[in-house]
């Protein structure tokens, strides 16, 4: 059985373990409900680093009153075995009163990347992660940390609060796992319906068509309107966003052509259930001329 | 020459050295215009740990607009100077960019704590103090950290979020150091003119007085009332606040007598110069008591 700390404590002890003994240290935290994404980032976290810990902890300062904290999956006997099965080497599974004892009071934010896309929909979200993954971090003093590209405005903020903080770890983004069908993995999945699950793949459909059409010249704006009125039409009840931003910096881009690295981001609604996804879009001459370049240096 | 590293590469490599051949550190964070008070918080920290680093940083996130960042007392040589012959062993003095480089965007808040008293007349400066100090508690990892009482309030904001970020660092309190006059030491005492110089000491004067009272029973909020306006009365042409509050949570208290250890802190304006300062308070019935039951237990 995957050894498995309840307290910071207990963590830190078995870090400081490993530490004495060199071993380098790798962090993924999650908030359980496990899917093969999940699994793919404690690969990633495998191939970089002597020791694995992955965190089971279902965060409730980042949901808001009316979302579904009470009703998020939770199985934490098939995370353990899956974490098992993945060579994860310790699982971090802390309380609530744990991570926030009483009087509790501290809040990080990352106010500039947080008031957009999935900040604008959700006021108090990102300083919910920031907050507990900052906290994470310090515990664990991992060497790399894992996150997935699924949440990529998430990952651009913890990228950011880990450079503005001097936390001494490596970030790494992991790729988004899709299904046969191209739907990106999620724990969330679990509450659409057969017909919910039918429609919930155009959009990364439409997101595909989005990167190419920005790949071939076509306008930002065009593509933004084209891709938000695709997924009404595919069914989706809501889209929050379809929106085309710089890759690294989050940063909104001119009304035109794209001109470098860019990212589509989605928020679409099936009933209750609100589905996110992104894909990266890069114009295709620009592409071609890099490759050219890079054949040149060889 | 105490050694001085500007960037914190250099901060680090200097640490590491030392945690290799098993040295304690303990860190003096300072705005620089050192006088005694904080030759005392060095002393303090040398008496706790192997090695002692002070930081020289003008912080100038936790200035408002209409504060005295660009006229605040800057004298880095004598600072060295005073540094070393307190036995200072490391000075960090970072420049603005090397602590906020392009695109930083992270605060650090600690909202409950930072809305009354000078939270109140200074809304942004207690999270810019919050954000650069976790900040070089994270760059500087020391075993311990010293503050100076003064700042009673930023006091007990760092000892929360050390606490709510589980930052392994412990945090030690040095009381106030005072002129002969009884005015508590402080950078900002230099604006103060020959005739504000007589009136200043009344603050430290007014303060004890209240805290006389409070101990012989007398009314929390007779107490505020009284000590606001004699700092009128005697020549302050603001009083910002006289509170008393908790000692460690800094919470109100009722407006009757006090039951248990309370702080009393007021900030007052003699013309364009803020002072602060703040006293203990205790019954002194209460005080007897414990004494008594402190020679019981021997």
């Amino acid at each position: 059985m995957t050894e498995v700390a309840r307290t910071r404590t207990e963590l830190r002890a078995r870090i400081a373990r490993w530490r004495r003994d060199r071993v380098s240290i790798a962090l993924v935290p999650t908030m359980g409900a496990l899917h093969e994404g999940h699994l793919s980032l404690i690969a990633l976290a495998r191939a970089r680093a002597g020791a694995v810990v992955a965190s089971l902890f279902v965060n409730p300062t980042q949901f808001a009153a009316d979302e579904d904290l009470a009703s998020y999956p939770r199985d934490e006997t098939q995370d353990h075995a899956l974490l098992e099965s993945a060579g994860c080497d310790l699982i971090y599974a802390p309380s609530v009163a744990e991570i926030y004892p009483a009087g509790f009071s501290t809040v990080i934010a990352v106010p500039p990347l947080a008031a957009f896309l999935e900040g604008a929909v959700r006021p108090h979200h990102f300083a919910g992660v920031a907050t507990v993954v900052a906290k994470l971090l310090i515990q664990a003093t991992p060497d790399v940390a894992v996150f997935g590209e699924k949440d990529y405005q998430q990952l651009a903020i913890i990228r950011r609060l880990v450079l503005d903080l001097d936390l001494p770890v490596e970030i790494l983004g992991g790729t988004i796992v899709r299904d046969a069908n191209g739907l990106a993995l999620s724990s969330r999945n679990v509450y659409l319906s057969s017909a919910q699950c039918e429609i919930a793949p155009a959009l990364h459909r439409f997101l595909e068509a989005a990167a190419r059409d920005l790949a071939a010249g076509d306008a930002v704006k065009l593509v933004e309107a084209s891709a938000t009125a695709e997924l009404k039409t595919a069914g989706f009840s809501t889209v929050d966003y379809v929106e085309v931003r710089a890759a690294d910096t989050l940063e909104h881009l001119g009304p035109g052509p794209i001109t470098g690295p860019a990212r589509v981001l989605a928020a679409a609604r099936l009933g209750k259930t609100r589905l996110i996804d992104n894909v990266a879009a890069q114009r295709s001459d620009q592409l071609a001329e890099r490759r050219r370049a890079l054949q040149l240096r060889r």
